[in-house]
């Protein structure tokens, strides 16, 4: 049952995104376009934005973000060690009420290591 | 299937709310009371306070109430367009962690367009 | 001291602004333009479009966002009665902990009933 | 200058208070009253529930109901063990970005020690 | 179908605390032994503590930790009545966003209450 | 005035700091350490971790809390423009009720490049 976790997501991401687009005005487009433009390389490498993006989301407590952000982390060779360790940043500003976000984050980033289980393009 | 997503949540509302009423003291179910007293007609309209309701619950995060208000903005004759600027309000306001609960509001919103799909009474 | 809540918030407002700027990258900017195009005139009002940007400012216990909110909201010719209705919503979406924030918010309100205390262009 | 900071508090409040009161509605009322009942003697002691609605303001991280319930706890015979280790809770809980509150609690919990502090009446 | 919600709310805890423990470093261990470290027996009793860590989960609408403290609240012999009063408590503080986890609360209390439904270490 | 806000912040912290461990327990004391070891040279640079600890603090709104990692950005040599793309993934994760703090936080950043503004030991 390879990326079973991720795989879900993503199909569930992208059908939901097509939905928000048939009635998405020009702000809406707008905002989406703007939130993929701020995870590009830039004087931080993209790689330290996901990460950025990935604690955010982590302390805001979207299970939904998180995911799409580990995703990303492992596009951009993110180790176990590293992902431990910011999430770990994250445990300590937010408090014990990430740790259900924090063990589903570690079920998903599991669930990403299978391998052929994540497709190209979330 | 028409009106799955929003007939499931309405019954699993019903279902819970009566267990709520079993334990509820004089406080909560003046709560109840109050929640319902400030979305009548008044100075402002009903749909205007039903939108200012969704807005809320939308940069709140809270999927459940999110629902709820969408079924009563239909039901106060909201239009898509009316509620894409609302939710776009709240996008900006409330930023990218929003944009989950953002699809899955454009879903139950589709769902509810479904002819028969929302019965009387939420 | 006619206006001086709301005089010393804007002017600090727009000196702070003018720092941000100084720093401020494109995705900030576009941020910032977003931010203004969301509560134009559209499908809904531009007053009803105030009243979501308060509500949401107002549960998510933002001061600056809720002053600039209710300045704007005197600018659209929202009466007292209805920005108590709003923020009447506010306060049962969000709760007790938003009491602070509703004492401020009338505090300010009366500042701005204050012939002469606000000056165009917030 | 004994017990300034929670005068200055007090002092503000029920000034602020009063301009709520002139522009309340039958609903904002209704909160109030509420408000005060939740707090109550009742299958929980009032000390208790002044420690619950503590740890909720804290961690919801509103200084101001902090300040509040630190008076009504001092009032209940709350010892500083106790609210060291209610506000520990609500240190976990919530994690190190509600360490600047911590400090301003304890902060006002020493202004309230002091002899003739606080008078009747919060 | 005795206890089923609770039941399978502490397999999947189980199950993912174990993923977490497989990466889990130094410092969220010691997260981990401090989170249960906080609710044991001191100037305050047990109970009240738990008392404590369920309204804080509860103001911050986090369903899986408001579970696991309803486990502990029973464990400690907290009654149905002290229980309402304390998410009474919540529910004024969080207002009506945190309504959806009232019934989810209640809903998860009266599975608590199947005989056997609950083995023991949670 | 050479880093006045920031000077103020560190007086003020340092301060209260000594109060809260007037009054700390263990399980305070052993969060304090911890707060300090998450943000240690690892896997990821400390530099980074600051970052992350920013931008954490950024989108849960927390001013004193930005003003100390802004500190720590410095003292790890990020650059205005390393630091304004954090922000600006932040912003954009939270939206426009960040912007006052984002207004706050290039404020005490321009303090902190007045030469001999910040003193060691934050």
């Amino acid at each position: 049952m390879a990326g079973e976790i991720i795989g879900a997501f993503q199909e569930e991401r992208e059908r939901l995104n097509e939905i928000v687009m048939r009635y998405a005005g020009l702000s809406t487009k707008r905002f989406y376009s703007l939130d993929a433009q701020v995870y590009r390389e830039g004087a931080l490498p993209a790689r330290t934005k996901e990460l950025l993006g990935l604690v955010a989301s982590f302390v805001l407590r979207c299970d939904d973000c998180i995911k799409y952000h580990l995703v990303r982390c492992q596009e951009e060779g993110v180790t176990s060690e590293e992902l431990e360790e910011a999430l770990g940043v994250g445990l300590v500003v937010g408090g014990s009420i990430t740790i259900p976000h924090l063990r589903r984050a570690f079920e998903a980033w599991t669930d990403l290591q299978v391998p052929g289980g994540v497709q190209e393009g979330t």
